[in-house]
Formats: C-alpha cells, sequence, structure tokens
C-alpha cells in the first residue's frame, strides 16, 4: 500500500524541507524512494531520518508540486533531535533510515517507524482532496504527457471539485489549472 | 465543503444502522439529506441524533453501497445515549438535529455538533481509497449510467488501485466489480 505523504527532511545547516512523497507502507516502516537529484534525497543519505507527515490539507500537496507555495510551517520533531514535522499534519511518524539500496534513478531507503503521534482529528475523506490529489500527479508530469489527455483527466476531476471542494480544495485546484496553463504558454511560446 | 462519511443512526426499537452519506460542512455542524425513502431518514426523524463518523476504510463505503458487507461494529456513542457509533472510526462528531426542511426526495437535516472524539490516527491519503469511494458512487448509478461511461471511468480508476491499494481496498474494488458483473448479468437476463 502507498500512502500520499508529505516527507520532512532537514539539510546539515538545519533547513527543512518538504516534499509530496508516496510512502511505501512496509513491515514497521516505511519505503521511501526520493528521485535523484532532490533535496529529499541528499537529507535523507546525509542525516538518516524523516518525518512523514499525514494531513488531508490538498493545498500542502498542490502547493509543493506547482511550486505557487512551497513553505509551510514546520515545527520540531518529538524524539528525533535533527528533524522536522510538518506543523498543520493531522499526525506524523517520525523514522530512522535503517538500509539504503541505491539506484541510478530512485534510490531506496528502508525506513522504520520510532515515533508516531496524533494532533488533530481526521473528518473525513473528501473528493475534492482525492481530485487535487490526482490532478498534482497529473501537473507533475505535464512535459510527459499528451495535452488532451490531460485536459480529459482534469475534465473529469473537476466533477468533484465543483461537487464537493471547500475553499481550500478550490485553492489548490486553481494553482493547478494555473500551472497547466503556464506549461501551455510556454510551450507555445 | 461535502465530507464523505458514515452516518449511523439508531430506530427505537435500537437497532443500528450504518449509512455512507456525503455530509455538507454547515457552521457548527453538518446538513445531512438521506434519501426518502431509508432507514437513516426515518431513524433520524424519529431519534434527532445521529453520529457522523470519519473513516479511510475503502471496504465499509463499498461493503455498504454493494450489499456485500453491511454490518460493521458499532460502539455506544460518549454523549448521546440513544446513538452508536462505528467502533473502527478514526473519530467521530455526535449531532442533534437542530432542523429540518421537508422535501420530497431529499429532506435536510441542519445538525449541531455537540461532541467530536479521535481515536486513531489518519494514517495518510491512500489513492486507491479514493477510486473505491468513487467506484463506489458509480455502482450505485448503475441503473441510471451508460454502460461504457461506468467501464471507462472503472478503468480510469483501476489505475490507482493497481499502483497504490492494500489488501482492504483490494477488497473493496473485488466488491464494486463483482457487483457492476452482476448488475450486466441480471440486465443480460
Amino acid at each position: 500500500m502507498i500512502r500520499e505523504t508529505i516527507v520532512t527532511t532537514q539539510s546539515a545547516a538545519g533547513e527543512a524541507h518538504l516534499a509530496p512523497m508516496g510512502a511505501s507502507v512496509v513491515d514497521g516502516g516505511y519505503l521511501l524512494q526520493p528521485f535523484r537529484p532532490s533535496r529529499t534525497l541528499d537529507n535523507l543519505a546525509a542525516s538518516r531520518v524523516a518525518v512523514v507527515n499525514f494531513t488531508d490539507d490538498a493545498r500542502i500537496f498542490a502547493g509543493c508540486i506547482t511550486g505557487r507555495h512551497r513553505s509551510w510551517p514546520t515545527a520540531p520533531a518529538t524524539r528525533l533531535a535533527t528533524a522536522v514535522r510538518l506543523a498543520a499534519c493531522l499526525a506524523h511518524d517520525e523514522v530512522e533510515v535503517e538500509r539504503m539500496e541505491d539506484d541510478p534513478t530512485r534510490p531506496r531507503f528502508f525506513c522504520r517507524t520510532v515515533h508516531r503521534e496524533t494532533h488533530a482529528p481526521f473528518l473525513g475523506l473528501n473528493r475534492a482532496v482525492a481530485a487535487v490529489l490526482e490532478g498534482a500527479i497529473l501537473v507533475s508530469r505535464l512535459h510527459l504527457m499528451d495535452p488532451e489527455r490531460v485536459d480529459r483527466e482534469m475534465n473529469y476531476l473537476s466533477v468533484a471539485i465543483e461537487k464537493t471542494a471547500g475553499a481550500a480544495e478550490r485553492e489548490a485546484w486553481d494553482w493547478l489549472c494555473e500551472t497547466v496553463a503556464d506549461h501551455r504558454a510556454r510551450a507555445a511560446s
């Protein structure tokens, strides 16, 4: 099972980095596979710790993927001295890297959960949150995808936005749509 | 914003009823709009209380919609004497009906949250959970929908199942696929 999370890591200089990441659930923890090159990869390899943050705030996923809003408040982790968590997460797992398997594209970090904490109640699934997440994945692959397929899938996803979104999901969806439009404008010029 | 929840109500005889329901978030509570006729409608109108349960267990949504698995354990509510909650929920809101607006199709119950409780941490969004939810909505509308559209949308949703599902989401997805097949077999005979 792959959970869509926000992974927070810290550089040696203490700079926090947030990255939306699919975390594969494995016995006792997660398999994280950051792309090469990436700051998450550098930080994980150097610090050997991370926080896997659980949130249903669609803006954080869309904001990081589009680059429209990358800086979300963080807070110190509880057990790991050199890690930070997403301040607004509903819950988080603090993890230590147990084993790394190198790979030219996506090195594999097998991580063990050493601390779990709940911060706020989960208030239910929302179709618009899920639509933003799917839209964010599309946006991250714009350079690989046929524009007609992007339009078709964005149209399909927009139904859930229209029917079920709150203000946060609408804002996140707008960031995605603006990014698609910018990509097209750049491609056309 | 509409949150996809499991609403639990109780009959005068004390029989619990679970129903997947979109709960519109309103100031201080939820607007619930059960279809007429339904047990949720009867129970809400008679008892004037309900529990709005928050879960990301895809099996509960798919099991109730398909009828493959309707009976999920419940537990007494905390503040409301005549209500039950879903035992496996991550969090729940106990609500009282403040006002009802009648309607020939979907009467509107404006409900006020009188108690909120967290039971377990939310462990992250999952694309397969969202795909099951969308599939369950399709299955609930099979009698209204063009079969080719159902196939097209189920095919689209199956990508997230293949890539990100755990055992629970696969089981829920199988219930949906079996229900589509049963519907087609009945329609053909």
